[in-house]
């Protein structure tokens, strides 16, 4: 792989909060929780951080204005340069690309990215209103439109005009809970059969509740590097060659086609041109299945397959550890959970440990390429990063 | 001046909304007011924007999650890489400081940098909550410790160690009124006098009303592009030159000493290193009074006198344009008041304005360097930027 730009930036150190519903903790302890093993694994460097961002989708989910300060004092890192960047769902990656951005301009060398959200400790129709209000309050969110509502009109457009199936979308549920199983920080750690995740209660036809992400409470962190600080600090640092990024619309009525997110697909060739591969070159990614309908629309923004094909891939099992290509292995949105925050920084560090080939009895044989994708909204953000070894 | 980097980022295009309790508006339409002329006044360059950074302090003041969507949609700028950037009152520096870092980094060329806030939609209770929410909600929100309290308890700690004087502060708000009676794009445009400001309601002893900034309804808005575009967009393009970046202990309790902000000193430091000047190179200055004894500690931080001096400083009207060094000619966020996330960006294009020599009245004579200020919170962030024509 050819990298245009001429020093790399390493991840070198991973940290990962327990998913869940936290009640017994605050974003503050759940961001320590994710921070220091992150610290930790990349040469006990707290000294050498010399930048912290942090990612918070909500400040009002945890009630604390302005959390990263709160966070940042509670994890040791007062005095060090830090601001929040918050991007919606796709906060967590925005947070890695502006601490890419940070290294490579060099106003810093060693970062550390910390991505946390406590969205159980409002209650549920709370929550589901500050989500709601991340639509447009003027024009989409008064007449009721929820996030379901929003990617159930993109799954019957998807349906009507590619005969993409209710079944084919229970079918990322099921693999994405049998992986998220196997993951011992998700929120949902048991596999559902096909039979349950089709016969699950309604939320928003045609979107049951086995298509919808969960409410958790999360933190992830990432240590940063720039090259020569990355091999002193990990012998094992992942490169983080190359980065995607685009917004969209703000209201999914000016859309010109709901069976696709335009950001995905901008953001996707632009990280690939950057990274000089191909979709074929892509060994494990982690995708932004915020619905089940949400990771077919991905595989074909990210050219895993072409568009319409999306639904034949997971049906075909194409995206399972074996397959063409394995997709969220670690369960995912879905069945991992998503603190918003804290989800692009988890699909960080779980490209990270895959690439390492850390991740135990989710790993991906000899995986050399790893790529995340991350939305925020329905597609007003799109993030993809593509990583190597 | 020398920098050590290779390649300049200057700022081609600035656009300022007024200022004040602007009811007729929401925050995308804010924000459109200040981004439209910014972009025109780069040239037109709306079409060569390839980044979008938004500083929003906080959603919850104009109700809208996740605003940078809503305010990158209205302005055009859909399509294009954005994320939202939050450090409380100075997130705009925060925003401005990640604009320079996606340019250096090469992940963008030319950028539009949004902050802006509705802070009067609100009632004045909820805002104040809002604000106060801003501390630490565990330690010290939930025992009535609000803003005001936060820098009274500064004031009367510079008063007893060194003898500041209550007339001394009222000195600060009589300047920044003259100024703010200049700038069209104020929020109160009227001259106080000594006596005026000496006698208003007592807020937080020793901080009367007018010790206190505003709150407003506001936003700016700047392009910034790395040295080849500059040069293309502008022919009077404003240099970035130096950014120095620092956090704090999030409780005040916590704090060594409450007669300065070490956060304001370790920026000021950084960005004089990376610029390679001295204090007494710059001659014009912005910094963040949002409490009168904030100015006068901001002129101690950043070496406009040597600490403990900073009340005689403006007792001697030094502060004042003609003076050694002339501070927040345009109003301060003391008259022009103090919009959160618009703040550090309205800063920033006050320094351009004076470089350019498009100040007008305000206009400090044959202005070459610049520097701006500003603190989040009580100094859990500070960035210091440091500007050349």
């Amino acid at each position: 792989m050819n990298n245009s730009l001429s020093e790399k930036v390493g991840i070198v150190g991973i940290g990962h909060a327990k998913f869940g519903k936290r009640s017994d903790t605050t974003i503050r302890e759940l961001a320590h929780e994710a921070a220091i093993p992150a610290l930790e694994d990349a040469g006990n460097c707290a000294d050498k951080i010399d930048a912290v961002v942090v990612g918070v989708a909500g400040d009002e989910f945890a009630g604390q204005g302005s959390s990263g300060a709160v966070i940042n004092d509670y994890v040791g890192m007062a005095g060090k340069p830090m601001f929040r960047v918050e991007a919606a769902c796709a906060t967590g990656s925005a947070a890695v690309r502006a601490g890419w951005a940070l290294i490579k301009s060099k106003l810093a060398s060693v970062v550390l990215v910390i991505g946390a959200e406590t969205m159980t400790q409002v209650s549920s129709a709370r929550a589901q209103e500050l989500m709601a209000r991340a639509g447009d309050t003027r024009w989409e969110y008064p007449f009721g439109v929820t996030f379901p509502s929003y990617y159930a009109l993109m799954a019957t457009a998807h349906m009507h005009r590619y005969g993409t199936t209710r079944e084919q979308l229970s079918m990322v549920s099921v693999k994405n809970h049998k992986y998220g199983a196997l993951n011992p920080y998700a929120h949902l750690q048991r596999e559902v059969t096909l039979e349950e995740a089709m016969k699950s209660v309604m939320i928003c036809q045609p979107l049951n509740l086995y298509d919808c992400c969960l409410i958790s409470d999360g933190a992830a962190a990432v240590v940063m590097a720039n090259e020569e600080n990355a091999r002193k600090l990990s012998d094992t640092p992942v490169w983080l060659n190359a980065l995607g990024a685009a917004s969209g619309e703000m209201m999914i009525s000016e859309r010109h086609d709901l069976t696709s997110i335009a950001a995905s697909r901008i953001a996707a060739e632009q990280a690939y041109k950057m990274a000089n591969i191909t979709p074929a070159d892509v060994d494990v990614a982690v995708v932004h299945d915020c619905f089940t309908i949400a990771e077919i629309i991905a595989y074909e923004a990210l050219g895993f397959c072409t568009p319409g094909e999306g639904g034949k891939l997971i049906q075909e099992g194409q995206t399972y550890i074996g397959g063409k290509i394995p997709v969220n292995v670690d369960g995912g949105l879905k069945a991992k959970g998503h603190p918003l925050g804290a989800t692009g920084v988890s699909m960080t560090v779980e490209i990270v440990r895959q690439l390492r080939g850390e991740a135990g009895s989710r790993q991906v044989g000899d995986a050399e390429v790893g790529l995340s994708h991350n939305i925020g909204e329905t597609g007003q953000y799109c993030f993809v990063h593509i990583y190597t070894r």
